[in-house]
């Protein structure tokens, strides 16, 4: 079996020989600007998680992963296309500590490379071998709507006030874990798993997703800025309807509730103020243990989806070590 | 073989069963603002060209077009999607007499309709009988990223002074006609057309589609405003590099050219003066000939890789019928 070090040098291999710089037919030229901006995203280090899935899940059927490179690496050029057009739509200035690509080109390069990239990744999914074309294709078209979906309840829940577990559940299902899930699959599809394990597999990225995602809202408040990466209180500054805001506003008493609402509407405040008070009243209302309670929650589903693949446990142990790092990036 | 009527009413009925309205997994509420735009832009009284000559190039062959109906619709969907993105990176107001989405709804929803769109142009073309898919597949992409090119060269252009024809014809090509030679090499191969067929379709369309072009480009000036469906000027009004002004600058005497320069830098005039001017410079220097020279160059091209089909003369009635109708739209 591979390392996850030696997984993710093949994915960085695979990444660097993408070709993005050809001229058209009957110009010696090539549209610079509009390949440049796709170089320059897949360039900035990204964590290639969603490839390196892809190879730890056929790994454990199969040792030639000559097969999966190309998907693999067609997850990646997607994930960072919905990067280019998120931070567009969001107006972020910075990704990976550095500018993004509206702010270094413009709205419409951005607009336009992203699309670029998003065909880009489809050229990578056609490669797959062919027997598995069709299938492969259709989870990752449904994989790939099932986003845009999830970005738009995301946009949409910025203007509700009465947006629900439920409903946030679903949203951070749809933007983040299926995207998690279709790699894992993909990879076991490819690699001839039986069904069950196919379907194992998918519900143990969508746990695991699930379970990354709250752990990130948590890490925003209760996260040591030193490791987190980000800035602590960044979801309480832009009224994010994190899983922490969503379940304060339903247990908090109500003079603490018309607090968080009262702040939320607020235009000019000291952002140290705003973020000191949101957090005493998720501590009053023991935000952080039920936050911890549901990751567990889905962590441990992930686990019990793991366990019923048909592969020897101790095939699991570079996928379930390489969960845990990114479950407690924190220490 | 079917009449083009009979094909038109086949693809209004196909794309009025598209559904783009499903509620995703675990909520009730689909997500209403990234589908409604797409019906809308659908929903616009568009000619459908392409998807025809998808349908025509196939029946030139076979009789039962059932299996060209979602690939063709792709086509349809996919350049829907590329005018809902330009309409925004271009920042046009109107299309097809009625606002576009960015208008209608906004920017952001603009870009993200436009993915889903493009996500669901795949859909549709994975569902191509399976023994044609990767080829079908791969067709499509490359053209796809084409039009991508051709979009980007296009913006570039506008900064520009010194675009030559060479570079102009290849960016309508890259826009525009290769989507066209795409549509009915589909067609072609769908129907299992030799392939030499197959790439007379190809080369019939790219010549037909630069002839389209260029038709466009001349009826911006001489057409009839009350048939053009367009004010007259619009292209010298924004300083567009059209194949008449590339081909004025290069022809011109030197106090002609002086006066296009300076007339394209002013900022503030009265928009029939600047009309009169170009095209009083246009006619001085015979470019209305030209360009309808070019033009029949390019048709005439295309004929004569219509005439190189293997398939019999009168058969070829329908698509040169159809072809002569969209040359001759002024009269």
């Amino acid at each position: 079996m591979l390392s996850f070090e030696t997984i993710l040098n093949q994915i960085e291999n695979g990444i660097s020989n993408l070709k993005y710089d050809h001229p058209p037919t009957n110009l010696d030229h090539p549209p610079t600007n509009l390949y440049e901006p796709i170089r320059y995203i897949l360039s900035l280090e990204g964590k290639r998680i969603r490839p390196a899935l892809t190879f730890m899940a056929f790994n454990l059927y199969k040792e030639n992963t000559a097969s999966c490179m190309q998907p693999a690496l067609a997850l990646e050029v997607f994930h960072n296309f919905t990067l280019l057009h998120d931070d567009l739509m969001d107006q972020a200035d910075i990704r990976r500590h550095k500018p993004t690509i509206h702010k270094v080109w413009s709205p419409n390069t951005a607009i336009l490379s992203g699309d670029a990239m998003l065909i880009s990744a489809y050229q990578l999914i056609a490669q797959t071998p062919e027997k598995y074309l069709k299938e492969i294709l259709d989870l990752f078209s449904t994989t790939a709507l099932e986003i845009c979906e999830g970005q738009q309840y995301d946009m949409e829940f910025e203007g509700r006030e009465d947006v629900d577990e439920k409903e946030y559940i679903e949203m951070i299902r749809l933007k983040t874990a299926v995207l998690l899930a279709c790699a894992l699959k993909m990879g076991a599809i490819l690699a001839d798993a039986p069904q069950a394990d196919q379907e194992n597999m998918y519900q143990f990225g969508i746990n695991i997703g699930l379970a990354f995602q709250l752990q990130d809202d948590l890490l925003d408040v209760y996260g040591d800025s030193a490791t987190f990466g980000k800035k602590i209180g960044g979801d309480i500054l832009t009224n994010k309807k994190t899983f922490l805001l969503i379940n304060a506003l339903k247990k908090a008493s109500e003079p603490e509730r018309k607090m968080l609402t009262d702040w939320q509407h607020r235009k000019e405040f000291i952002p140290e103020e705003k973020i000191r008070i949101f957090t005493e009243i998720y501590n009053q209302n023991k935000i952080k243990e039920t936050t911890i309670q549901k990751i567990e929650e889905f962590y441990l589903k992930a686990m019990s989806h793991l366990s019923g693949l048909s592969v020897a446990p101790k095939k699991l142990s570079v996928l379930i070590s390489v969960t845990n790092q990114l479950m407690n990036r924190q220490s």
